[in-house]
C-alpha cells in the first residue's frame, strides 16, 4: 500500500511540475528585445547541454559495459546486468531532470524579467515556480527511479537484495552528476572570468554589456552551472541516500518487515508534498522584501515536512516511532543550523565578511590572506554540528534497543535533513533565473524601476545559491556515515582499521584525492577561460565596429568555444576521481578503499566548505564595499575586493560544488565495485 | 657499551658545535657599520626570545603541574612525576637548542657579510658552520636527553617501561616547538608584511632600507622564525621519533634484547658523525656556484650516513640486519625524493612556477588562482611516495618473520630518513644567516661585488629553506605511522575503527583541527602586522626627518611592538591544538582520539604541503619575473606576482611550518595522556 502511495506521489508530483511549467510558458515572454536575448541564452544552453550529454552518454555507456564485463568475467552475470541496467537508468533519470530543469529555467528568465515590469510578487513567484519545476522533478524522478527498480527487480531477485542491486542507480546518478556539475562549473566560471577580463578590464565596458561577445556565454553559464549542475547534484543526493537507508533497512527486516526498507521512500514522498505546498504558499505584498516571502515558504515546508515525518514514522516504524521521529528532527534542525552557519560566514552583516572588506583597504594581498583565513576557519563549527547530530541520532536510534538501531537512527536523521530538499532546490534554481532576468533587463535597456526589482531578486538569488551549497554539504556529510555503513554491510567487513598500513594508505589516498581533484578543477577553469579570452580578442580585432555598437558580436561562436573548452577540461578531473578509488580497491582491497571513502569524505566536506564559503565571503566582501563601505565602488579597497571575488569564483562555483558530488560518487562507486574488491582480496 | 657510544657521540658533538661556535666568534665581525646593524638584530632577537621563552616557561610549568595532578589524582603518582619531569626536561632541551642556535646565528650574519668581502668560499663556510652549530646541537641534545632519561629512570623503573615514560620528553619538546615555531612564524611574517606595506607601498622606499623603522624587526624575524622555530621543530622530530622507535623496540625485546630499544639512538649517533664530516667537507673554488658545494656536502653526508646505518644494523640487529638496512635505505631514498619533489614544485625551472608567472600577465586574481591550484596539486606525488615507502618498509620488516617486524621496518625507515638530519638543519639555518648577511651588506652600503656574493648566497638560502620544509613534512609523514603504532601499543587497543560513530567523529575533529589552526595562525599574522604598521606610520609622522635620512628611526620600538603582537597572537592557535585532542580523548575515549591523531596527521601533512609549496611557488614566480620574464621588475605581471608572494608568506613561513609541529604534537600529546583516556573510558 505504502509503495503505491510512493508511486502515486511521485507521478502526481511530476504532473504538478508539468503544470507549473505550462503555467510559466503561458506567461508573457517579455518584449521583443528581451525575447531575443532569452533566445540567445536558450540556444547557447541547449547547444552546451547537447554536447555535454553526448560526452556523458559515451562515458556512461562505456562504464556500463565495463561494469557488466567485470561481473560477467567473475561469473556474476545476473548481478552484472542488473547493476549495469540500474546504472544506465540512474544516469538517464539524472540527465532528464537536469535537462528539463534547464529547459524551464531558460524560459522562465525572460518571463520573470517581463513579470518584474508588472509587480515584484509576480516576478518572485514566476522565478520560484520556474525553480520548483526543477526541484520537484529532481526529487520525484529519484523517488520514482528507486521505487521503479525496486518493483522491477523485486520479481527476479530476493527483495532483500534489491537495495544492493540498485546502488547501480545511485552510481549512474553520481556519475552524470559529476560531469554535469564539473562541466557546468567549468563552463560558467570560464565564461565569467573570460567575459570580465576582456570586457571589463581590457575593453573597459560594463558587465552584461551587449557589445561583449562573451556576455551570452556568461548568462548561459549561470544556467548550466547552477541549474543543471546542482540539479544533478541533489538528484544524486536523494537517490544515494534513499539507497543507503534502504540497505540499512534490510538489517531491520526482522523487526519492521518490508516497511523498514521502504520507509525512506515514504518519508521522502511526504517531504515532496510539503515542498509543493511550500512553493504554492509563497506570495508577498508589493512593498515587502521578497526574501521574507521565500523564508515563509521555507517555514511552511519545514513544518509540513516535520508533520509528514511524524506521520510516516508513526505508520511504518510502529512502537519505535517516537525515537526515530526525534532522530528525524535532529536532521531537520541540522539543515537549519547549516543554513545559519553559511549565512554567518558569507553575509556582510557579520564579522567574517566585514574583516575581509576591511583588509581590502591594504590591497589585494591582505584581502586574499584574510579571506583564506576565513575560509579555513569556517570549517570548524559545521563539523562540530555534524558530529553532535551524528551522535544524537545514533544514540536515539540505539535507545530503541534494536540491532543496528543506532545506524538506522543516523539514516532517519539524514532523511529528515533531506525532507525539505525539493523546496531548497527550487530556491537554488531561482538563483540563475533571477540572475538571467537581471541580465536580460540590463541588456534590453529596461527602466530603472524594473531594474531595481530584478537587482534585488538577483541579490536574493545569490544568497539562496550560497545557502543551498551549505545545505548540500551538510546533507552530504550526514549521509556519508550512512553510506559507509551501507558499504561495510555490503562487503561484510566489520571494521576499517586505520592501524593497518594498507588501510592507512587508503585513507591518505582519499584525502589527497580531493585536493588533487580540486587542483585539476580550478586549473580547468583557467584553461577554458583562455579559449574564450582569445575568441573575444579575435572578435574585437576582426570587427572593430563591435565596440562602437555598430556591429553585432557573434555570441554563438563564443558560446561554442567555451562549450568545447569546458567539456575538454572536465575529463581529467572527472576520470581521476573514478580511477583512484578503483585502483585503491583493486590493489589494496575493500578495507583500504573503505578508508579512502571515509577519509576522502571528511577531507572533501571540509575542503568544500573552505571553497564554497571562502568564495561566498569574498563575493560579499566586494558587495559590501560596493554598498558604500571603505570608499565604495571604484576605490582602492574595491579594486582589491574585485581580485578576491575573482579568486573565489572557481572555488565556489566549480571546485566546491563538484566536491559534493565527488564525496557521494566515492560512496556509490565503492558500493558498486565492492563485490569486485572482495573477489580480488578474498580470504585475507 | 653501545649506550656509552651514544653518550660519547652526543657529548663529543656538543663539543664540536662549541668549537664551531668559537671559530665563528673569532672571525672578523665586519666593519663598524655592519656591526652596528648586526648588534641591532642581535638585541632584537634577544629581546624576542627572552619574552617568548618567558611565556613558554609559564605555559610549560602550568602544563607540567596539570600533567602531574591528573596522574596523581588517578593514583599514578610515580608515573605522574616521571612524566612531568621528562616534560620539563624536553621543554628545556628544546629551548636551549633554539636559544643557542639563535645566539650563533645572529653572530654569524655579520661575520658572513664580512667574509663575503674576502671570498665566496669563506662566506659560504662561515654561514654553513653557523648553521651547523644549530643543527648539531639540536640532534645531539635530543639524543643526550632521551639517552639521559633512559639512564635516569632505568634504575627506578622497569627498563622496558622507560620509553613509555619518556614520551613526556617528546611532549615537552613538541610543546615548546609549537610555540617557538608559531610565535617565530607570526613574528617574522608580521614584520615582513608590515615593513613592506608601509615601507615599499606607502613610503616608496626600497626593501632593507635603513630609513624603515621596521627593517631590523624584519631581519630579526628571519632568525626567530626560520632558525629558532625550525630548530625546535626538528629537535622535536628527532626526539619524538627516537621515542616512537624505542617503544616499538620493546615489542622486539625477546629477539634483540635491549639492542632493539637503543638501536634508534645508535643509528642517530652515526648520522650525527656523518653530518659533521659532511659539513667539514664543504668548500668551493672561487668561481664555483656555492650550491654545488652544499650539494657535495649533502652527498658526503648521505653516503657516510648510509654506511653508518649499515654498520649499526649489522652490530645491533644481528641476523636480520640486511632487511632492516634495506628498510633504512627506503627512508634515505624517501628524503631524496621529497627534496626533489619540493624542487619541482617550487623552482622556476619547472612547469608549476612557470604557469603561475604566466598567469600573472592577466593580473593578481589569475596569479592567485593558478598558484592555489599548484598548491593543491603538489600534494599528490608526495603522498604516493610516502605510501610506497611505508608499504616497502613494512613488507621488508615483515619479511624478517619477527612479531611486529613490519612496524619495526617502518621505524627503521624513519630512522633512515632522519639520519642526515643535522646536515639538513645546518643548511636550513644557513638560510637566515645569509639572508641577514645580505641585509647587512645592503644597509651598510657595501660594494656591488660583495653584494652580488651575498645575493647569490641569499638566493641559495631561500632554496635550502624550502627544501628543509619538504624534508620536515616528509619525515613527519613517515614518522606519523610509527607514532600511531606506539600510541596503540601504549593504550593496548588493537584497532582504530572508523566504522564506529565516535571514532569517525574523532577523525573529523582531527581533520578540521588543522584547518582551524591554520586559519588562526594566518589571521594572527594579519593582526600582528597591524601593530607594526601602526607603529611605523607613527614614527614617520612624529619624526619627519626619518624619510629624509636625517633622523634615525627607533628600531627597538618596532621590534618590541612586533614581539608583543606575535606573542599575544600565538596563544589562541597554540592552545586550540592542545585542547581539542584532549577534549576528544576525555569525551570520546582513546580510540576516537587515535582517529583524531591519524586523520589529523593526514590532513596536517597535506595542508602543510599546500601551504609550504604554494608559498614557495608564489615566491619564485615573482623571482622568475624579476629575472626578466613577462616584462621583468615593475611590469604589470610583476605587480601581480608581488601580490601572490605576499599571500604566500604567512602560508609558507607561519602556518605551514607550524603544522609540522602540530602533527607531531598530536602524537606526543595523545601518548602522554593515553593513561588518562584509558582510565576515563575503561572496559567499554
Amino acid at each position: 500500500m505504502y509503495f503505491n502511495l510512493v508511486m502515486l506521489v511521485s507521478i502526481g508530483s511530476i504532473i504538478i511540475a508539468f503544470l507549473f511549467a505550462l503555467e510559466i510558458l503561458r506567461k508573457d515572454a517579455g518584449n521583443e528585445k528581451m525575447q531575443e536575448i532569452a533566445n540567445a541564452i536558450k540556444e547557447g544552453a541547449g547547444a552546451f547541454l547537447k554536447r555535454q550529454y553526448t560526452t556523458i552518454t559515451v562515458l556512461s555507456i562505456t562504464l556500463a559495459i565495463i561494469i557488466f564485463l567485470i561481473y560477467a568475467l567473475s561469473g556474476k552475470i545476473t548481478y552484472g546486468w542488473h547493476t549495469s541496467l540500474a546504472f544506465i537508468l540512474g544516469a538517464l533519470c539524472s540527465s532528464i531532470s537536469g535537462y528539463v530543469g534547464m529547459y524551464i529555467s531558460v524560459r522562465s528568465n525572460s518571463r520573470a524579467a517581463s513579470a518584474a515590469g508588472r509587480s515584484m510578487n509576480e516576478a518572485l513567484v514566476t522565478a520560484l515556480k520556474g525553480g520548483a519545476v526543477s526541484g520537484i522533478l529532481v526529487v520525484a524522478l529519484s523517488l520514482l527511479g528507486v521505487a521503479g527498480i525496486f518493483l522491477l527487480y523485486g520479481g527476479s531477485a530476493n527483495p532483500l537484495e534489491v537495495p544492493l542491486l540498485i546502488v547501480g542507480f545511485g552510481f549512474g546518478a553520481s556519475f552524470v552528476a559529476l560531469f554535469a556539475q564539473l562541466g557546468g562549473g567549468i563552463y560558467t566560471k570560464a565564461a565569467d572570468v573570460g567575459a570580465d577580463l576582456v570586457g571589463k578590464v581590457e575593453a573597459g565596458i560594463p558587465e552584461d554589456d551587449p557589445r561583449n561577445p562573451a556576455v551570452i556565454a556568461d548568462l548561459v553559464g549561470d544556467n548550466v552551472g547552477d541549474c543543471a549542475g546542482r540539479g544533478a547534484d541533489l538528484f544524486e543526493s536523494t537517490a544515494a541516500e534513499n539507497i543507503g537507508a534502504m540497505i540499512l533497512g534490510i538489517a531491520l527486516f526482522p523487526v519492521f518487515g518490508i516497511y523498514g526498507i521502504i520507509f525512506p521512500l515514504v518519508a521522502r514522498a511526504f517531504g515532496l508534498i510539503a515542498s509543493i505546498i511550500g512553493v504554492l504558499s509563497v506570495r508577498i505584498k508589493e512593498d515587502e522584501d521578497p526574501i521574507k516571502g521565500l523564508n515563509r515558504g521555507y517555514l511552511v515546508t519545514t513544518i509540513l515536512a516535520t508533520a509528514g515525518f511524524w506521520l510516516s514514522t508513526k505508520l511504518l516504524l510502529t512502537e519505535y516511532h517516537t525515537l526515530f521521529f526525534l532522530a528525524g528532527l535532529v536532521g531537520i534542525l541540522t539543515s537549519f543550523a547549516f543554513v545559519s552557519i553559511t549565512q554567518y560566514y558569507t553575509e556582510y552583516r557579520y564579522r567574517p565578511v566585514k574583516s575581509i572588506a576591511r583588509a581590502s583597504e591594504t590591497g589585494p594581498a591582505t584581502n586574499i590572506i584574510t579571506g583564506f583565513s576565513v575560509a579555513l576557519e569556517c570549517t570548524g563549527i559545521p563539523v562540530v554540528v555534524i558530529s553532535i547530530a551524528l551522535l544524537l541520532a545514533y544514540f536515539l536510534g540505539q535507545a530503541t534497543g534494536l540491532p543496528h538501531g543506532g545506524l538506522y537512527g543516523t539514516a532517519v536523521a539524514t532523511m529528515g535533513m533531506l525532507a525539505t530538499c525539493a523546496y531548497i532546490l527550487a530556491m537554488d534554481t531561482f538563483g540563475p533565473i533571477t540572475d538571467n532576468a537581471g541580465g536580460i533587463v540590463e541588456m534590453s535597456g529596461a527602466s530603472e524601476n524594473i531594474r531595481k526589482r530584478t537587482d534585488r531578486l538577483d541579490a536574493i538569488g545569490n544568497t539562496t545559491k550560497a545557502l543551498t551549497k551549505g545545505y548540500a554539504v551538510g546533507s552530504a556529510a550526514l549521509a556519508a556515515f550512512l553510506l559507509f555503513s551501507a558499504y561495510l554491510t555490503d562487503v561484510h567487513i566489520e571494521s576499517v582499521d586505520l592501524a593497518k598500513p594498507v588501510v592507512f594508505i587508503g585513507a591518505m589516498m582519499g584525502a589527497v584525492l580531493v585536493f588533487v581533484f580540486s587542483a585539476f578543477a580550478i586549473r580547468a577553469v583557467g584553461s577554458a577561460a583562455y579559449y574564450i579570452i582569445n575568441n573575444v580578442r579575435k572578435q574585437f580585432k576582426e570587427k572593430p565596429g563591435i565596440l562602437e555598437g555598430k556591429e553585432k558580436p557573434d555570441y554563438a561562436q563564443a558560446v561554442d568555444i567555451c562549450t568545447r573548452g569546458a567539456l575538454k577540461e572536465m575529463v581529467l578531473p572527472g576520470l581521476t576521481v573514478v580511477i583512484v578509488p578503483l585502483l585503491v580497491g583493486i590493489l589494496l582491497g575493500p578495507e583500504a578503499v573503505g578508508a579512502t571513502l571515509m577519509v576522502g569524505t571528511i577531507a572533501g566536506i571540509i575542503l568544500a566548505l573552505v571553497l564554497n564559503n571562502g568564495g561566498g565571503a569574498w563575493d560579499n566582501a566586494k558587495k559590501y564595499i560596493e554598498a558604500g563601505a571603505y570608499g565604495g565602488k571604484g576605490s582602492f579597497a574595491h579594486k582589491a575586493a574585485v581580485v578576491g571575488d575573482t579568486v573565489g569564483d572557481p572555488f565556489k562555483d566549480t571546485a566546491g560544488p563538484s566536491l559534493h558530488v565527488v564525496v557521494k560518487l566515492l560512496s556509490t562507486l565503492t558500493l558498486v565495485f565492492a563485490p569486485l574488491f572482495l573477489i580480488l582480496h578474498a580470504v585475507k
